[in-house]
């Protein structure tokens, strides 16, 4: 299986979601076989990961979109936990707040952009200004239908200054975002979570459908490319995720830089020295204030 | 062992470095008797920060100082690795960009404070302005000599908004360090960290140790402690760290909050539908398009 080819989303093509099957596990039967591949998986990411910091030249950015329940958190929490916090962001969009709302749409995601060296992690996206705007009416057709343009210029943006573009869609059907509903109204710590308007939600399947169909169509370019997930068995779905963003890191070829200091002339100068020598400055410059 | 009390700074105290033992390691004799300790606090921390995340009424600020290579990274990466990347983000604190050089030296801390319900880690932090710039007079002694006033203000501001804050001084003695300079050299893989200023920086060791210890005996106060961790050994930080951590966080006795929907009412309503009755919009409020 090479998840990467898969489940992309190829530039140009016209993918029809109820035709993906989104219990494919491929030769999987069970989440105990995947557990050991998910481990080394997540061991390349943290690797590459620390190329990435080290390397300061390329960063990462994955967006997270999916129904209600489709595990965005989970993904988060179980792939991308791999990751050293230090160096990766992760940021939640949710409704806009007044001062987002006064700007256009990409100007609150492009604040999060991962700098130089590092993750961001955007848990739903600048994709929700084409799904939950365009299902619900919030802005005319004539507003949102010129979003997607926007989206990929944004995406070339970023890409053509070194950030790695992920897209995931997570793929679950209409029973399983019900049982899961239903797993949460039986679970008391899980209260909490649950809203009325998950279920409101959910009375628009096939609106949001359309909705996800016209933006992995149009917004899956070769820079900045969608994959969907199949994401009715929680650890198929975390074996995909992670193998497409430990094989995509892996192909940027990344190294550690060279040193800044010469190493040999460290070497020479410091490493006989011992703690006194340091501490009575030897080693100190001539700013030394004592 | 009680490491809230063993190495919390007492405040009115007057700590001294050199009678602090940087290798002590309590009742362990070596990391693999740490280790499953390490690991039961990480699964605390963890169940604590999503009830934080869930609870939204408090927040926790983690602020690591210490000398170079004592360990600020490594601490990250173990112990605050075990927590969810959503809803916790690291920050570390460099030379001041012009920007930020141009405003108060809270200015830059103040923007990166956690939100309730969120955890902030600060890799350096807003000490910084009372250790470096105070050893280099960077600034004259009127002006840093304030500053531990204006920190004790800034943090019982956070505090009073329910921010639970920790500041960790990771304390190695100049063997450990020096020690840990020449793996650097050794590994080439690491050789990208070493600066020329690294062995610099030691040859004020002293003048580090009075600023530390007044920053210590400052500001460590009831609603924002200190603590001095034993770090020479690495694997006694990570236990020592994370201990403090779960067990400060336990003591907030958080909850899950309420539901903000009447679960029975939702029950009655939703439980037994199936997806079809959900998709014609049973469910579906009257502003359902379709």
């Amino acid at each position: 299986m090479n998840c990467f080819e898969d489940f992309r989303v190829k530039p140009g093509s016209k993918i029809c979601l109820d035709k993906i099957d989104p219990s494919f596990k491929d030769c999987y039967n069970k989440r105990k076989e995947a557990t050991p591949v998910i481990k080394e998986l997540d061991a390349r990411i943290r690797a590459q990961q620390y190329l990435m910091y080290a390397e300061q030249k390329h960063s990462l950015l994955i967006c997270l979109q999916g129904r209600d329940a489709a595990g965005k958190d989970g993904t988060i929490n179980h792939v991308l936990g791999a990751m050293n916090p230090q160096g990766c962001s992760v940021t939640s969009f949710k409704q806009p707040s007044k001062e987002e709302a006064a700007h256009d749409f990409l100007w609150r995601c492009h604040k999060v952009a991962p700098a130089q060296g590092h993750v961001a992690i955007y848990n739903r996206s600048h994709y929700e200004d084409v799904l939950v705007q365009r299902v619900h009416n919030m802005v005319p057709k004539s507003v949102w239908s010129e979003r997607y343009e926007h989206i990929n210029n944004f995406e070339k943006l970023l890409s053509d200054r070194g950030t790695l573009i992920l897209k995931f869609f997570l793929h679950i059907d209409a029973d399983e975002q019900l049982k899961r509903f239903k797993q949460r109204i039986d679970d008391p710590t899980r209260h909490w979570k649950i809203s009325e308007s998950d279920y409101i939600e959910a009375g628009y399947w096939e609106d949001y459908t359309s909705a996800f169909e016209d933006a992995l169509n149009k917004c899956s370019t070769i820079y900045a490319p969608w994959f969907v997930i199949p994401a009715n068995h929680k650890w198929f779905r975390n074996l995909a995720v992670a193998s497409i963003v430990a094989d995509t890191m892996e192909a940027l070829k990344m190294a550690f830089p060279k040193p800044s200091v010469d190493i040999d002339e460290i070497k020479k100068k410091y490493h006989s020295l011992n703690k006194q020598d340091i501490q009575e400055g030897l080693a100190a410059s001539p700013k030394r204030s004592k």
